[in-house]
């Protein structure tokens, strides 16, 4: 039988109702062993969740200010998740516990852990699950730092045994004992160590939308659902800016080429975004899955005739950065010229610094910015097999009267990106995603 | 009135028919006051230059043989061009010098040079122009390299006085007073070096072709001359290997902002190629030039997740190829990947200790390694301007079924490269050359 790690984020477990959703999802694939629980987020727009709530909590406690008010909405949210769902649960216990804690030297990790600590065992309970605290589990060095390696075999010993679990997301405990708290990704992160650690042939991640979106919805109306795509193409996205999984959510999970499925708890009946190691040869996919872009950015030309004869030009302008502890987007080097993608705000902090110090040491022939640009990634490791695609991207944004400032395409299967006007950029988005929508691109795809 | 500098190389100067047609030239323009000669070059397919003459006399008397039938073939050359031009010219004792110094510890640079000595002082005495002999105003260092900054002096100081001159091509002399010869571009470096010294309004480049093409002869039939381009898509001409003027032959004249005029001494009537520092915004020039390009490359790509978010792994790449003294062709850095353009020739040195030492130090996710492909240049610094030029490129090579491996567009005005197999090669300039002969890209430009 397969196994499934199945991670639940807040929207998801936000009252009865949607525990009763999970319930349903949970016994309709047996092989759902493992749930990864989040602590209860937002009913509707206004609501607030509970892990605000607990920060709330600490917050007036630390002070040495009343915390009861907050500690009460928390309490009032789990009971009435308790009370509609029937369940006996020792609920007044846990928030004497959490109470006692916060009049004496409250620490922040510990207090808003409890929202998940508190909904995994309430939904383990519901789904006559073994609870698993995450606090003998996933582990923290002496500094904070997860420790993948550690969590994954602790993780594997306290879960593989058991036939099913729900565990809490979002925190574990360092060795003294202490409660930490993931920094970026979550519960997220949380779920993909525990389908690494069992070795899960899936790990679905479920939320309050279908999938990722082939653009930005702001900006393109009702853009589409990405059915497939790559670990490096989620990556292109999330580096793009995209509100999608955090690189630490995909590593351990894709270190493993375990796929990870997007799911929506509301609307199970859609299959939602497969992210996976190598898109199927089969997969009738566009080759271009969509495009996400980035603004603030400038372009610092640098360029001097006959440098393509000396070797180190790039290898200095590189070294200089490290000196001004500027990072750079991208770095294309051509005949004597070398061009540097940099982020503008990071770029006003030492750019005149930058300048003297490049006009010291290579004395360039020309040395030019070019502000106000955005870059747009084409996501699509298919796009570089079947160039017409990328061809036929470049081309819609000149038929757009968008003009082109830098194209970075590498070898293989990689994103192409594409510099452009920063007054251009959603006209430039629009026009790159009516290019894949196009029928013939699907038509492209092997 | 206008200063140009007029250079004739070796077919330009090869009899005395063609130094009828220099006279007409000259004549035609009394602001060409300043002429650079090179030696008789090849009357017919099959003739042998009067430079290599020299070198064989040079030879024949270093290994102590005998040269005596080798210097009168270069004796019977400049008799014929005297003899016909009916010039009064001391030839035999100028022959009889240079016997003695063959016959007593000969000097390499001393005896190929005479060649440009003799027929400059020829054409001088046809011209009645006064004749410069570079040894006193060409300077070397003790190291034998060209002292740039002297010559400019020296040769303003002698040229600048004189109504009108001659001055032999390709070599000068060191501090020492021995001669010595410019290795790359020759007479087509001293006549920019001229240009730059008497500050010309013109450095005029006559050969036997009516200027550069926008294709190579050999791949695409009878391409187009290109009337004017700038100095820097002439460098990446240069650079892709084309054979055009060193780029040694360019800074001098190029430093200066002087244009350089490729004419054809053979059709007079011809505007032949202009070559200039920024193109006229009023030319109506194709945004694209023409197309180069180099065979024999590989691709290194790299990848690492969440490099991007890292620095130095770029930095750390360049310092591997630092290491393995491996120069590269182009370096594209993308989100998480870093792609090398390098020649197979050099890799094949050193491909072993390369990949280990990048597996050491970056232990990449992916090294891939792409042989056998070849960068096309799309020569065109407007190209980038008006983007649809470009992109109409890289339509093109889609539409013809050349897979695109990568593309490389830096900002700013930029030649675009791209990377296709090399079976396609052929094809690919074909394709290019054909998008940019379309009448529609002559309306693209500005």
């Amino acid at each position: 039988m397969k196994t499934v790690v199945a991670k639940f984020g807040g929207t998801s477990l936000a009252d009865a109702g949607q525990f009763r959703k999970i319930q349903a999802i949970v016994k309709d694939d047996p092989s759902r062993r493992y749930i990864v629980a989040s602590a209860p987020g937002k009913r509707f727009a206004e609501d607030v969740k509970v892990t605000d709530l607990l920060l709330r909590c600490y917050e007036e406690a630390a002070s040495g200010g009343a915390f009861e008010e907050s500690l009460s909405q928390v309490q009032g949210r789990f009971a009435e998740i308790i009370a509609e769902l029937g369940l006996d649960f020792p609920l007044q216990e846990e928030i004497a516990l959490l109470r006692a804690h916060l009049q004496d030297a409250p620490q922040r990790d510990y207090v808003i852990s409890r929202g998940e600590y508190l909904n995994s065992r309430i939904l383990a309970a519901f789904l006559g699950f073994t609870f698993v605290d995450p606090e003998w589990c996933v582990c923290f060095d002496g500094d904070g730092r997860l420790d993948a390696a550690m969590t994954r075999r602790t993780m594997g010993a306290a879960l593989r045994p058991l036939k099913s679990a729900v565990i809490a997301g979002f925190y574990g405990a360092d060795m003294n004992g202490q409660i930490r708290t993931l920094p970026r990704g979550g519960s997220d992160v949380t779920g993909s160590l525990a389908a690494a650690a069992v070795h899960a042939d899936l790990y679905e991640n479920w939320t309050d939308v279908s999938g990722l979106l082939a653009a930005d919805p702001r900006i393109v109306a009702s853009p589409k659902t990405v059915s497939c795509l790559s670990y490096r193409e989620l990556r292109t996205l999330s580096y793009m800016g995209a509100s999608v999984l955090h690189t630490d959510a995909v590593l351990p999970a894709s270190n493993e080429g375990i796929p990870i499925n997007i799911r929506n708890t509301n609307r199970p009946q859609d299959a939602g975004t497969l992210i996976v190691r190598r898109l199927p040869r089969g997969e009738a996919r566009h080759a271009i899955v969509g495009v996400a872009g980035r603004v603030g950015m400038s372009v610092i030309q640098v360029e001097k005739v006959m440098v393509s004869d000396e070797s180190g030009f790039a290898a200095v302008m590189l070294d200089i950065l490290k000196n001004q502890q500027l990072p750079f987007e991208q770095c294309l080097t051509g005949i004597d010229t070398v061009t540097l993608v940099i982020r503008s705000d990071l770029l006003a902090r030492c750019r005149e610094d930058l300048f003297a110090e490049i006009r010291e040491k290579l004395d360039p022939d020309y040395l030019g910015l070019t502000e106000n640009l955005s870059m747009l990634a084409v996501i699509g490791d298919k796009g570089t097999e079947t160039c017409d695609a990328n061809v036929r991207v470049l081309q819609a944004l000149a038929a757009a009267g968008v003009p082109i400032s830098t194209i970075n395409q590498g070898a293989g299967k990689l994103n192409l990106l594409v510099g452009v006007p920063e007054e251009k950029y959603e006209e430039a988005i629009r026009a790159v995603y009516a290019a894949i929508d196009d029928p013939a691109d699907a038509l492209a795809a092997d």
